[in-house]
This record gives structure tokens, sequence and C-alpha cells, in this order.
């Protein structure tokens, strides 16, 4: 049984875990002030041109918009999504659970049209009750997004000037923030994004660590005690170490970036193999993610050999399935799926 | 200066009022212990046709949808409800306050279709991913809804068949419940609405009281404290004297269906007199508030003589206002508007 | 069967009824957007001094805490109260509710000594810890405190001073503020806690209204979008008339000050009377509540002619039990209560 | 430098470490349904004799409390506590965000004491307002508590029944259960606490893994949907297999009971070396932390050489300074803080 059900389903990469495994017997200070964090935040701050960031290590994605969001909107406030946004949808509630509505938009290939957030925000404040509604406080968005697609330079800078004329911030969930800087399409980089940026994570979790995400506030503009807001809802590690010591690593010989092309590389293959084997795309994607439109039966059959992840379902007789490769997809992993798909289709 | 403007801008029917001071040297329990508020359970219990019922009464709309909704999803649920229902956009956020997402639904002419309703319970529970997802746990709709409109027998008996399927509750906002039930295309009785919702409120802030909404469990299922649940999110009236007084009145010789009528008899008259003018409406409705679709001009001078409400924008030269009468309108104003309407129609 | 059980048993002041009735049939802007509020708030602000005070109208006391209090603090802050404050024990935990800890300190007759205050902050921030314990963001007292004691000027001179020192600010529950104000001991005038609060409440429900509370931002100081902030909370009236009119009433021709003068007066009778029975005072309220031990059987037998409130057991054999005078504590009761006091002791 | 700082300045046990390297390049299911995670659960459900257990791994302590306490209290309760418990003071209001007031009791050693239980839950529900205060709904103990005490059989017992009564959850914090288990005074097992609790966790970062706690309902009686409830509080980690492993490896071949046994050994000759310095102990504990009391001049001297944890202020001129040992704690680490103890001693 081959894999691309998702980009968790192997554990850290092995650079990553050989420093976990070198600092084990180290006497490190909790909670994460210890040396490998420290460390971790520098190189951080050097990779995104920002030497003054505040650099915060949390442990998953959820969690982490959860904090982050409840931790920079205003009471009155809520965060605008796409309708596909990951905190739209996928977290069980969690930023409702933050007593903040999730101000949903209709979105074009997982992405928020720049116009359509425009339009929106002028409705809000023309609309004479407006006081009685929920206040857009945040524009949150994923790159890549839910469905592998790319911002480009120009969709960002437009997201950035709308946000900065409704003083509100921007906020990118970068999960697979890899996958989108080395994409062959990739249009943006550490350093831009976190010029056009309020707040963004850098994603260690579907990028070749065990746990881990990085937050970064590049302008110094964490929230006042973000440790205790951390600990307030629950996402403070007591051996914080061990995000420190895997963002160390990551951010180490450039290995977030070969990561990253790693992952992609794979997906382009991939893509061919798809292409190969006449499978219609749901959609065109540039990163490590790959959605296809397959008949049920066919799924079943590749169910039976390949782990992939059910999206949804497109019609009667046909679902969108997710491939995903990872760091740790190998070359053997797409010559079997080429294999297992002829072998299908003939049978 | 007449006023069309909301079903809440003046004081209470005058018979309410008379009963508040009659009875207000009486020294009585508070909180909703006092015989005014027993006696106001009981005629409530009767009109609805279910001796069994629990009948707690609240302060005001926001707020009742806030504590019932919250007090009677389990955590990991939301509410649906359409994207035009009263708790998805003029609540400002009071739901999500309580940490519960609302799961919106696409309305028609402010209602929700069963079909809909039932194509989304089943998309929810066929999703393979739906334990990360905030799971479907109440069905709330406005009855009159925010648009005006009514839900035909069918139609709820359908909701509600969908929702015992499914075990969730039906939830029915009844702010204007009083002029639902004596439209003239009322389809729906009180009883009948008691037997195919799991809890509704009556309506009284805009039905006549000075505040003031009474929650029906109608069977006898009321989640459990609801007294201390009721205090812990600040709806708790120490004088509940003053709601229980009121909802006595309104339940007296048949005052509330008298309130109820006299307010959509003045919409019925309303809408001659805007059709008269030649003015669009924006929707059909029977009960007391009437959406018309004018043209800025007109508004502008509207305005100056007559206080209407905002409700949005159209297009470009056009808003969606709202005429709303109440048990205050009098043939007075009616015939004041006819001329208004006629002289601004000349200029 | 007279009454002394609490101050709001009876209905509302004769003269704030009136002016209800009077202003009934008045088309009003809502949520507090009509003239009596507008009129309400220039009176109050009057009265305290500051001109510039913005002054917000809520329906009830545990709303008003809750609301005040989740909307001042960081989402990193609890609030500090004594062990017997309101906020700590009576309110059904409707401050935790808005996710804040209340953080306990020890009283003094329902006070807090600023002393204990100042050990209390110095030691938090002394505790090498602190950023994983919920920091002190805001004093809260309550002015008459749940027991009838006040703070002298001193006090509130000493709070202030360390709340300002520590730059979190001082709010005053005034539930029953008209007591403190005109009681004989009464060291405090309304423009002095104005200057020395940060934010405070005149409490009407208590005080001759029907409900409500007037909350007073001396210093302009309202939380941003104040409005929005009550109605996420489910504490914004529609009919905001209810209370403007009332406190409008409440502020003309010093009917504040001569209800709180005459529940004050009425108390000092009481309190004769109490004593000439022979009974013991819990402690020395100079207000409108007066706190008595009572032997179980004899509250027994004055409870079938005298109702009066439980407050806590103070021993196996005794009870502490409140009585409480009002605007409406007539003459007639305390001379029937002293006859029944006579009876009962001779029985 | 040694660090007797606390359980969590190093990394895993490296049995632990092994088998996280030794999984990880297979694929495994993500969110907790892995076989790691299955085997844990079996083994867990076996050392707690109670195999129709349900078992959740958690990440860190202040989050498996936030989402264990939320998930099992009503909305009306809140969780009984000592005043010293983690979830008291050291959890930045964790709990108090999830909207639920911790019910603060008197501490003995850290402990509560049975009868203090009693009386408090007897004295709420004879209080004739207790709708108006926050209903108890659970009991945290934490074992061993903050200050390393363990309870006694008889006292859980005690404990048990007073909660079985009054129908309420007893709820084990158990961060260094191993310790609690493996003392020398240890009175209790584990398939006695599954006996005895109605949910209890078994502490994973201070007892040797690099995170991760198991959250152990006994009798099959995990909150429906908990899975979800934990996504909703960000509390569900991607790679669940991290836990899974590390709770797999700990529950073979004795591990568990072998890191907490060498950890309290280390701790009785840690005890012998302060009392030969003539250093007086805070309080007795039989576990794996040691709390002294130490002069603030030979505190400072000791820092240089050896990092402890700041307790708090005993007085003036000493403070409570708390030893830890753990499984990485040897004899040399001891050997060395004996000669520290003396060359300061002499100094």
């Amino acid at each position: 049984m081959i894999s691309f059900e998702s980009d968790y389903t192997t554990g850290a990469h092995p650079k990553v875990l050989e420093r976990i495994c070198a600092a084990n017997m180290e006497n490190l200070e909790g909670y994460g002030g210890d040396r490998y964090c420290e460390s971790a935040r520098d190189k951080i701050r050097a990779a995104c041109g920002c030497p003054q960031a505040d650099v915060y290590f949390l442990v998953g994605g959820t969690q982490t918009n959860a904090v982050v969001i409840s931790s920079m909107l205003r009471p009155y406030e809520g965060v605008i999504a796409a309708q596909t946004g990951h905190v739209s949808i996928h977290e069980a509630g969690a930023i409702e659970y933050t007593g903040h509505k999730v101000l949903e938009l209709p979105h074009t290939d997982g992405k928020i049209v720049p116009q359509e957030l425009e339009k929106y925000l002028e409705g809000f404040y023309s609309d004479r009750n407006h006081e009685h509604m929920v206040f857009p406080g945040m524009v949150y968005i994923s790159h890549p997004t839910e469905y592998g697609t790319l911002y480009t330079r120009a969709e960002l800078k437009q997201l950035h000037r709308i946000c900065s004329a409704y003083e509100i911030p921007l906020y990118m969930d970068g999960a697979r923030l890899g996958c989108g800087l080395m994409s062959r399409e990739a249009d943006l980089t550490l350093p831009e994004i976190a010029r056009l940026c309020d707040v963004f994570y850098i994603g260690g979790t579907k990028m070749g660590a065990l746990c881990g995400e990085a937050v970064v506030f590049p302008q110094n503009n964490a929230p006042k005690h973000f440790l205790t807001l951390m600990k307030r809802q629950g996402a403070l590690l007591a051996k914080g170490r061990l995000l420190g010591i895997q963002f160390d690593a990551l951010f180490t010989d450039g290995l977030y970036e070969k990561i990253g092309r790693h992952a992609v590389d794979m997906a382009e293959r991939l893509k061919e193999i798809i292409k190969d084997a006449g499978i219609e795309f749901y959609l065109e994607s540039p990163t490590n993610q790959q959605f296809v439109i397959l008949e049920d039966d066919l799924l079943e059959k590749l169910k039976e050999r390949v782990a992939v992840s059910f999206w949804e379902k497109y019609d009667e007789t046909h679902t969108v399935v997710r491939f995903a490769a990872s760091w740790s997809t190998t070359q053997e992993d797409l010559d079997e799926l080429r294999k297992i798909l002829q072998t299908i289709r003939k049978s």
C-alpha cells in the first residue's frame, strides 16, 4: 500500500529528527525560553528579512489560527475568510469557540478575490445598521490555499492595500508555506510575505516536522503578553524545545526550502502520471496537493492499493479526491502509482 | 413627522401599561417567582394547548436567541439558520459569543427551504471529514421572517420531520409572532407551532410590550437549571414582575391577537397606499413589515416627512426600505402617508 | 404580611411610572438614540460633574457587570473583587462566562482593604511565574457593598491611587448607589466617585426604577463600539426609551437622592426597632440593608408575618437575615414590624 | 551547572525517542487513528484494569485540563479545586477561558480534605440562593499534588463517595502520576485510581515524553464526540502518532513505572542531601518534587551553580524553592549538588 493521503502521514524529516535526538540530554529552559527556540527565532527573522519580528512556536494549525485570530481581533470583530477556508469549515468551530464569527466570502479556486473583499468592506460600512453587525476585523488567507492554489504578488499587494485602508490586519495561514514558496509558479518570497502581511505562520507539521507552527509578527507587533494568551488557550508547550529544535533544523542549510521543493517536484511528476491516466483535475494546483475527479468505481479500486483523501462529492457518480506529496514521497511511490493506475484503468 | 420606522418606536399598548401601573405597589417576589409571572405562564400554556410547557420570560430578542440556542446546543454543535436570519447577521455576533457557529443556509424570501435543509444534513453526515466540522445541532427559523414572510403548515411539518429524523431541535424566533398568527394568510396556529417546534418564543417587545419575550418549551423540555443559565448570561430580571405583568395582560381577553390583527390590518392598508403610489415591492409580505424598492431621490424626499427603515442597497440608484405597522399605527398615519406620497410623486 | 425582603419587591417610584406613561405614545428612536436617553445622559453628566462622560443604559446589574468588566479587561486579565462581591458569588458565574477569572481577595465587612489590594498586586508582579497566571486587570468594588457598608473617601482615594499606579481601572458597582450617597455616614459624593473611579454604574432597579442601570465612563473612556458590545452580549434594549425615561425622571428634581434618603431614613428607624427588640446585628450598616443574627426559632415565627431574606447560616441554631428598606417602605410597615417583634418575643 | 529546576528540562527517555525514530518512515493515519495510538490505548486499558476505557491523547497539561473539565461540566457548573491547584492559579485562566469558574477550596499540603469538600457541597445546597450561584459540577485533584504530596487510598475513597453522592465526576490530574504510583508511600495503584475516579490523565510530558498526556475515561464515559471537542479547542494533533508512539513505549516493559521509580529514588537521595545540608523542608513530599525554605542569600549563591525553581516568597528573607528529580537525574548530579551545598554552607 502506498500513500498519497496527506502530507502528515510520515514522521519528521531525518535531519529534523537527528537534531531532536542530538539535543535530547541537554537541560533546557521550558516554555520556549531555550537556546534552540532563540536560535530558530533568529533564523526565521533572517529568512523573513525582518530582524525585529516577534516569533512564537505553537503546536498545530487549528490551535495557531485560534490563538492568533482571537488575540488580534477586538471583541466586536470577526475574521473574514473564504467559504473554503480552513477556519470556515474544517476546524470544528475553533474560531467561534473563541467568541468570534467567521465572515465568509465567496472564493475562486480557494482564494479571496480582492475586489470581493473590497465590495464587502464598503458594503459593511455603508449599511446603516452596521453597529448591530459583526465588524470585519481581520482577513484570513491561506497560502497555499486549501486547494493548493497560490496568491500572486499582485493579489497579495491588493489585499494588503485594502486591509491597510480599513486598518485591519492581513493574516496568512502558511500550513504548507514551504510548498508555496518553492512552487514553480511561486510569485512571492518570504520577505515579501513578511512585508505584506501583518501576521503569518510558517507551517511545520505539514512540512517535515513532527509538530509545530511558527507564528511571525513581522513588525514586532505581537499582542501584549502573547505567551500568557497561548497558555490560556492551552497552546504553550512545556518542553518548548521540541518546537525550537525542529524549526532551528528546518531553517538551517535551506532545509525548509528543500522540503518544499521536493514536495512540489514530486507533485509535478504526480500530475503527469494523473494526466497520463486520463484522470481529470478538479482544478489546477501548482503545489503539493492535487485534486482530481474520480469515478466512484475507479476510486473504490484505487483505495485498495493507494491511500488518498476523500475531499467532497462531485456528483452522483464522482468524487473529488486529493493526492498529496510531501518530503517523504519517493520516486518509487510514483512509479508504483503509475503502475496501479494503468492496471486499474485496464480492468 | 409620521413613523413607519419600526414596530418598537412607541411604548406599550395602553392595556399593558395600565396593568403595570395597577400592580405597582404590590410586594412581589423577584426573578420571575411572582403571581403575575405564574398567571402569564398558565395563560400561555393554555393558548399553546400544552399544559406541561415550561415558560420563561426574558428581556429582549437577541438575548433570548443567545440563551436559548447556547443552552440547547451541545458543545460540538452549531445552529442552522437562513443567511438572512436575525442570528446570522443582525445580532452583532451574539451567537458566536456563546462559542457556537451559525451554519448559514441559502434562503428563499427569508425562509429556509426544507429541501435545502435536508440536503445540507445529508451532505454533512456523508462527508468523511465531518468530525472535524461543526455538527448541525438545531434549526433556527423566524416566523414571520426578517422579510415578513410566513412558513406554511406544510413547510413547518417538513422542517419538523427533518429535525426529528436528525434528532435536532427546531427553534422558532417569534419576535413578531402575533403578526404571523393574525395574518390573512396565516396557516399556523399557536398550538400547531407548539406541536411542531421544540422551542419557540412569543415576542413581546415588537407586539405591544415595553420589553420582554416569552420562551416556550412545549414538552416540559427546558434545559436543566434554565434560570441559572439565564442569570449567567445576564438575562434574568430582578423585577421579573415587569415581564410577567405584561405577558399576563397580553394573554388576557385576546389582547395579543388583537394587537397582531391591528398591525396586519394596518399593513394591508399600507400595501394599498404603496401600490397606489406606484412603488414596487421588494417581495410579497403578508405581515406587518413591508419592503419596497425606492429610488434614492424619492427616499430622500420621503425621509423628510416619514420615518422608515433603511434595509439594504438594491442597486446604484435604489434602496430597499422597510415600512412597519404596529399596534400604535393609526388610520390618520395612513392617510397622512397617502398624501405625502402623492405630493412627493408629483414634485 | 409586610415585606422587608428586598429593595426590588415593589414596582417603580410613582414619578418614574408617571413619566413612562406620559411618553408612551411618542414615536422614539430605538436602542438608546431617543431624546429621553439623551436628556438622562446630560443630567447624569451634570450630577457627576463630568460633561464629557460616556453614559450607557443597561437592563440589570449582573448584565452590567458582565458587559463592563469583559469589555474593559484585556484577554489575559481577570478582575479583582472581594470574596463577598456580587460578581464573586451571586452572579452564577456571569464573569467567568465572559472568559475571565474573578480574583478573590479577603474582605472586611464586604470591603476590599487597600493594603490587601496593594499586597496582592505586589505579590503578583514579584512572582516569577506570573506570566502563567491571570493578570490583575481591574478592581471591582460595590458601594454600598453587599453588606450595606460604605467606603470612606480616604479608602477610595487609596484604591484609586493603587489602581493608577498599576494602570488598571477601578470599577464601582453602584446597584444601591443612591443609598450610599444619602447615608448619614456618606463620605463620598457623585462627583468624587466620578473623579476616583474609571467606570461605575448608577443603579436603577434597586433605587425605584422598574429596571435599568446607568453606566458612567467619566473620562469619555467607554470601550470602542460599546453599543455593539452591549448588543453582542444581549444587553441592548430595543425600546431603549424605557431606560432613558426612567433615568431622566430619577435625575429630575433630585428624585434619585430623595429615594436614597427615604430608604436610609427608613433603615435607621428599622435599626431602632431591631435594637429595641434585642436582636443582634451581624455588622453595622449605614445604608438600606440591615443584617441581623436571628435564632432559627424566632426566624420561623417571624417569617409567617414578615418577608425577609435568608442570607447565610450563622451557626447551628442561628441564621443571618437581611432586612431591606426601599423607596416604598412606609412608617406603617415599621410600626407593624415593631408590633410583630414584640409579640413574637413574648411568645 | 546542574539542574533540578523541573522534570521537563530534558528531552525524552531514550527508549521513547528510539521508538519515535524507529517508526518515523511509516505511513500512518492522522489524528490518533494510527496503530501506535491503538496499541497504546490497549496497553493503558490493561494497566488500568478497565478494558472498556476510552483513552485520548492530548499534547499538554493545561490543554488537557481545559478540554476535560469544560467537556464534562454542564454550563451552569464550575469545578472544585484546591486553592493551590494547577487549574486555580498556574494556568493563566485556561478554565475560566472555557466559561467556567474554578471553585476554590482551602488545601492541606496541596490536598483537598474530604470533610472540607463535603461541608462545601452541603453548604451550597442548603443556601437558598444557590440558583444564583455556580453549581459545583466536578472535583479536580492532582496526584501527586502541586506540592508533591499524595492522596491515601482512604482519602480517595472518601472523595469518590462524596462525588458519587452528589453525582459529580471526580477528576485526577496525573501530570506526574508515575511518581505518585512509584513513591515509597504510594497507597494507590492505577486500577484503584481507575475505579475511584471518573476521569484522569496519565502525564507524559513530566514523565519522560517529549510531550503528551493520556486521558482515561475508565467507564467508557468520554463525552460524546470528544475528538471534535479536542479539535474545537485546538488540542487535536495532526500527527497523532507522536503521542501514540510515546505512550506505547511508556507502557511497554514497565517503562512508565521505571521512570517513576527512578525519579522518586533520586528524590529520596536528594532529600538526604538537603537534610544533611541543614536546609529546612517547606513540607514533607514523598515524590519527585521537594520544596525547601532557603535564606535568600543562600539562594543567590546556589543559583549560580544549580538551577532550581522559585516557588513563592516565604517571608522577608526566605524563599520557597523547588528541587525536582526526573528520569534524567543522575547520581553525578546528586554528588555535585552535595558538594556545592557543602561549599556554599561554609562560605
